[in-house]
């Protein structure tokens, strides 16, 4: 194999890995502190319970994230961001940036204008 | 729709765009200086072109791409990335750096130490 695609395919499994469908929108959830497995599903509307798991299963498989098994009565349980799931903030935040100057809000005609005034403080 | 998901959708549907599968490496194609079809092909090693094709389109469709024709014999079209899409270089920079620490490549043990011996020069 060459160099180049060598490192090609590094890149190209980052970026399948965090585009996943509903990937970003959980690893978001958990930036903003939503660690329970209930706390992180209505967080995320449309977000199923199969896709979910799922989800987290493939997340913990690649250790961005973390299970926790708490001992408590009844035992509780809490998905958190590893080193390498922490690292990936800058990614989060500059998709984020992008989407709030490029991708228009539904049902708005203008993506930047309308965002400033109704959304910012969503905590998306 | 309350504020909370209309904000959130706009994250979502850039993040899985930008994480479809192929999109990334075809974008790094494009930023670094593939612009014919061909070209942006054979930087892209396993892209077929049904995928290659459909995803011009949708790339188009977003206003990320620009598809230009020149007019010389024969014809020639061009790909090039509009503000729009230019302005995603910050999201694959953070890409490619998380993606140069955490993820090893293929047939190495670490993540980190190989690769700056081997691939950094490779032009991903």
């Amino acid at each position: 194999m060459n160099e180049v695609h060598r490192v090609c395919v590094r890149y190209h499994a980052a970026i399948e890995l965090i585009g996943a469908r509903w990937t970003g929108a959980i690893l978001r959830a958990l930036f903003t502190g939503h660690h329970r497995y209930a706390q992180i599903k209505s967080s995320v509307p449309g977000l199923s319970d199969t896709m979910l798991a799922e989800r987290l299963r493939t997340l913990e498989a690649e250790e961005i994230v973390e299970r926790r098994v708490i001992a408590s009565t009844p035992v509780q349980v809490e998905y958190h961001l590893t080193e390498k799931g922490l690292d990936l903030e800058v990614v989060l935040d500059a998709v984020k940036a992008w989407s709030h100057k490029w991708i228009p809000l539904p049902g708005d005609e203008e993506p930047v204008g309308a965002a400033q005034g109704a959304g910012e403080a969503g905590g998306d």
